[in-house]
Order: structure tokens, then C-alpha cells, then sequence
């Protein structure tokens, strides 16, 4: 892919992506309230039916086709000392990922998923056929002392994950639930959240994969310089994609520009793949309302994003592995929710007393 | 049944209801340790993980076989006016269990799931080939005026649910959630969390299916006329469940119970399906170790109760419908939690570096 053809597909991609058909909410929630069962009663599953209505521009979706993407990818700033896990550990996980047994496969199985892993830019390069390449280099440069990668580098990483979209969407593919692994990430997805919305350092910066005090210290001085260093401009998302990102979340985040476009739901995960929505967003801003957030991690950053996204949390299950795990979890809720508009029956088809409340 | 066969039957269920195997807890633990994942990362999925091997008696149980219960009846305490939809509602809806198209009915397909409908005692009995009958009597008296119902027909109802859940194990079902459905059955169940747990009637009545603030004030009434007019033991729970509960509680207690003996999974739904297993944890306190948390309801008697039981919700959904439909959704959870424990690659299987965190 050139660098003309990412920045023609990212301005095509951004054009497509139009707001859901806000009208169908109001039909939504009507349609809901004439269902066998006190108004409202199915709390925040009714909320997620009726966006799941909108989002899908019908009052009667047909069952759901979920899949999900964990994309991997090695971050410079590991070398700053940011992870209580040294590099290598994101190629190993990446084979953990072909070979099936990683937290996001067997989640995947569970609740009968497809599963897609990508390859976004591992240090070493792992081969496998159940690992789609889409390599943006041998992971990123080190953020803390330059840029992570040009501004080529991250269009064509956002232009890896339309692709990945058009084709899920092309396979019938209506919901994507978003997963990530790459050891350094919280702290790419850190200064990410920082530049684009004014948060200091200490804010976002948490414990991640298992740093200790001392460790989240040195973390977020380290945010602080790769801000420092790169000076990203908050009405540039390309740009501090560019400064102080990541591949994987770049590519995630055109796997959820790609898929608004296509009318899909977009299940966020943490906070790594819910600030590569934010960047989507922040380029797209129609996108925002095809994102569900599926749970709340302990790391701090995460509720900053959703608070910037206006999404609340399916599910808050202290879960801070990432990969896809939370989201995963919640694909069951969101075909729960599906089910309940088109399938229940009304007071008036069931014969039943409605009191109106 | 005869009332000697039930009482005979009660205590054979208690007696047989042995704790799960707590030895398990340290060893599942320590499996989970050795998963490629950062320690604790799965949060509370973990924690069901190690209960789930726990009570299976396994740290690589086989997969999950899962049924709902929904048990229907109706409470003579309607007539009190503690409901916003009259009581002939109950039999509606045990109508529309049977014709598929309630709630319950369509988050227990889109989970895959065995549903298992019993009227319990609704006024008026419904026959239907699907709807196990086994009623206790046309609903149970109003308990603001005496007793619900004798301590005879509270041991038979007990008894029924000891049954099915007997059966259910039989068909090898081992993860069992309890719905039910009885227009004022939060004034029962309200009732029973008063006289089991010292509790004040404003604490515990809240507005159920959609009672206003007015309705709110008499439902709190009615509850402390119920408690004055029949003072039952806490230390005698089938003593409190007679005075103050209602026929599917006592069924449902009568799952729990067997289900435990079984060493079954029970998952809870809202109010009432706790409030009948807190009946049976008072019977046999060994059960209560099989009881898993689906969600916590708004109704504020359901927080006493899951405190009183010491479980923690898995889901905060803001749901307050019954039906089992909050048990339906957590069910891909637990399933979940089981396949991470058995399914998940070790660190050591998987060539990945372990730093111990």
C-alpha cells in the first residue's frame, strides 16, 4: 500500500462512516416498551438493544455475526523499562495466539466467535497461517526519544485495519470486537489519551500488566517525555498516532473507522483498544456512536477514554489482561440484547395485562 | 407427596447437601497462576473460575450442561395492592413462558440454554404440555391476615424442587438458574428477608415491577402487617417460609438445595430466586458454597440478601424483571470461567516468559 493510497483510503474511510439512523432509537425504545415485561425493566440490556437497532438500521436485526481482531505489536518505549515484561513476550503471545491456547482464544470458543489475529508489527517477524501479517515494521521506535513512527507508518496502519473491516464485512461480519498484546502499550495508550485529551500523565498512567509503585513512577515520567519529546497536537489524531502510538493501536483503530463505516457494532475492550477508538473517533467523530464499551479495567486511563467517549461499561469484572477478553465476554450480552427487541413478545400478541408502568 | 415423604425427603436433602471441595480453591489458584496471563489479570472471572472447580470437584471439569427454572405462583398478598399489574398476570405470563416469547424464554435460547417452566401454584392452573405442574394450591393466602401457607404445604414445595433438580442432574445438567414469576412475590420474598435477616420492611421493599412512591409506602405496610401478624422464628426457616413466602420460593429453595447436593452450580437471579436460596442456605448452611451471584437488581432487598449470603453480582445491568433473565446472561460467565481454567495454555506449555507478576 502507498502512502497516497493510505491517505486516499483514510479520507474515504472517514467520508463513509455516517452517523446510525438516530430515528429508529425513539421506534427502538417503542418497540421495547409494548414487550411483556414492566417498562425499562431489562435496564441497560434495553439500552444496548435500542442501539443495536440504530446501529444496525432496523427494528428487526437479524442474529448477529461477531468476530474478533487482536492485533499485536512491540512498542521502542519497552526500553525504558515501562513493563514488567520484557519484549519478547509479544511474539510469544502472538504464537500463543495461532496455537490457540492465549485467554482471547479459549474466550473466543466459549462464546463460538471467529477470531482473527494480525500481525501489526511484532520485533521479530512470527509466520504462521493463522497469523495475518500486516507488518508496519519490527515495532515501533522508541516514543520516549522521537517520534514512535512517521506519519506514512500510521496512515498505512489505520489503512491495514479498514481492510481488515472491509473484508469481516464482506464475510457478513456485523460486530467487531476489538483485542490488542504488546508489551508497552498501556504506556503508548497512556500519552495517546494524554495528547488527545489534556490529561496529565499520573491521571492515566497504572499498574498495566503488574508494575509495582516504583515502576508506575518511572511509567509515567516516561509518558511525560514522550510528550515532552514529541509535542503531539491534540487536533491532530494522525499525528499523535504517529508521535507517540502504536501499530496495533493504529490498526485497531481503522478496524473500528472501517467497521462504523460498515454499519457495524464495535465492542471496545481496556484501554489500549479503547484509545485506538479514540483516535478513530477523533477523525471520524460519526463513529463514535457505532462503539459499545464492554468493560471498565482497573487501569486508570481506561475511564478517562470512555468518559471522553460518553460510554458506560456492560461489564466491570476487574479484568486487565486485554487481548480482547473483555469484549469477548461481552458478545453474548450484545446478542442478548439483539434477541430481546426481535424475539419477545408483545402485551398484545401474548395476551397479556399491561398496566403501563 | 405425603407431608411425612416431603419432611422425610427435606432432611435426606439437607443431610446429603456436603460442602464442595475446598482443597480444590489453592490448587485452581495455582493453575490459573500458571496461565499465559499476567496473575489476577482475569479478575473476577478467576475468582468464579476457582469456584466453579471447587464445587465440580475438578480443575479441568467438563463443559457446563446448564438449565433455567422458572417456577410461577401467585400470593394471596396481592389483594393487599402491593403490585402495579394484577394478579392474573402471573398466569399470563406462565402462558407466555410456555408459548416461547417471554423474556426468559429468549435469553435462555440465545444462550443455548434448556428452560424448565413449573406452576408452582398460580390461581387459576394452566395446562400445558410444557409447564410442569406441580402446583401446591390456587396461589397461597394473603399473609397480612395469617399464614401463606400451612408448614405442610411449605415442606411439599421444598420437596418439588428437590425433584426437579434431582432430575435435571439425572439429564446431567450441573449449573442450575433460578427464575420465577408471581405478581407480589417482592412482598413475599420481602417478608422472608425481614424475619430471616432482622431486617426492617423499609430496607427491603422497594417498587418491585413498578410501584409508585404511595405503592412503595403500602407494600412496606403490608410487609410489617405480614411479620406482626404471623412473627416468624429466623431460627425456623421452613417456619418462614410457610408464614410469610410464597410457593415457587420454597420450590426454589428446593432447587438450590438439590442442585448443592448435586454439586451443582446455582446461579441467582434477582430478589426472590435469593431470597429462596437464603431459605435453603438456612436449611442446609453447607449450599450456600454453591451459589453464584448472576447480578445485583436495584429492588434494595436484594443486596441484603447477597450480603446475608456473602456473593458478590457478577453484572450490574440495572435489571429488575425476574424470570431468571439476569441468571440466563451471566451463564456464558460461568461458562467462560470454566473453559479459562481448563482450556488456557501454561506458560510453561506455551513458551512464554513468566516474571512472576
Amino acid at each position: 500500500v502507498t502512502v497516497e493510497l493510505a491517505q486516499e483510503r483514510l479520507a474515504e474511510a472517514v467520508a463513509a462512516v455516517t452517523p446510525p439512523d438516530d430515528a429508529l432509537l425513539a421506534a427502538a425504545r417503542d418497540a421495547l416498551d409494548r414487550k411483556t415485561k414492566p417498562r425499562g425493566s431489562l435496564g441497560r440490556l434495553e439500552e444496548l438493544a435500542v442501539r443495536v437497532a440504530a446501529i444496525r438500521g432496523s427494528l428487526t436485526p437479524e442474529p448477529l455475526r461477531p468476530a474478533v481482531v487482536v492485533a499485536a505489536a512491540d512498542h521502542g518505549v519497552a526500553a525504558e523499562g515501562v513493563s514488567a515484561y520484557p519484549q519478547e513476550v509479544t511474539r510469544q503471545m502472538l504464537a500463543t495466539f495461532a496455537a490457540g491456547g492465549a485467554a482471547i482464544c479459549v474466550l473466543s470458543r466459549s462464546a463460538g466467535v471467529r477470531l482473527v489475529v494480525v500481525d501489526a508489527g511484532v520485533a521479530e517477524p512470527f509466520a504462521h497461517p493463522d497469523v495475518r501479517a500486516l507488518r508496519l515494521g519490527p515495532g515501533t521506535a522508541n516514543a520516549a526519544r522521537g517520534p514512535a513512527m512517521s506519519r506514512e507508518q500510521a496512515l498505512q496502519a489505520i489503512g491495514h485495519g479498514v481492510e481488515v473491516a472491509d473484508e469481516l464485512a464482506g464475510d457478513g461480519v456485523d460486530v467487531v470486537a476489538l483485542g490488542e498484546m504488546g508489551i508497552g502499550n498501556t504506556t503508548s495508550a497512556a500519552a495517546v489519551t494524554c495528547a488527545l485529551l489534556g490529561r496529565a500523565p499520573a491521571e492515566v498512567s497504572g499498574p498495566g500488566t503488574g508494575l509495582d509503585e516504583a515502576g508506575v513512577a518511572r511509567k509515567r515520567d516516561v509518558v511525560a517525555r514522550m510528550l515532552a519529546h514529541n509535542r503531539p497536537d491534540p487536533a491532530d489524531p494522525l499525528g499523535v498516532l504517529a508521535a507517540v502510538g502504536g501499530f496495533e493501536i493504529g490498526l485497531l483503530a481503522g478496524v473500528a473507522l472501517g467497521t462504523a463505516k460498515h454499519h457495524g457494532i464495535v465492542v471496545l475492550d481496556g484501554f489500549i483498544s479503547s484509545a485506538a477508538a479514540l483516535v478513530a473517533a477523533r477523525l471520524a467523530p460519526a463513529a463514535n456512536a457505532y462503539f459499545v464499551a464492554a468493560h471498565l479495567s482497573p487501569e486508570p486511563g481506561h475511564a478517562a477514554v470512555l468518559d471522553a467517549l460518553g460510554l458506560a461499561p456492560l461489564l466491570e469484572l476487574e479484568l486487565r489482561l486485554g487481548e480482547g477478553t473483555g469484549a469477548a465476554l461481552a458478545l453474548p450480552l450484545v446478542a442478548a440484547a439483539r434477541a430481546v427487541l426481535v424475539e419477545m413478545a408483545t402485551f398484545a400478541d401474548a395476551g397479556v395485562t399491561d398496566t403501563g408502568r
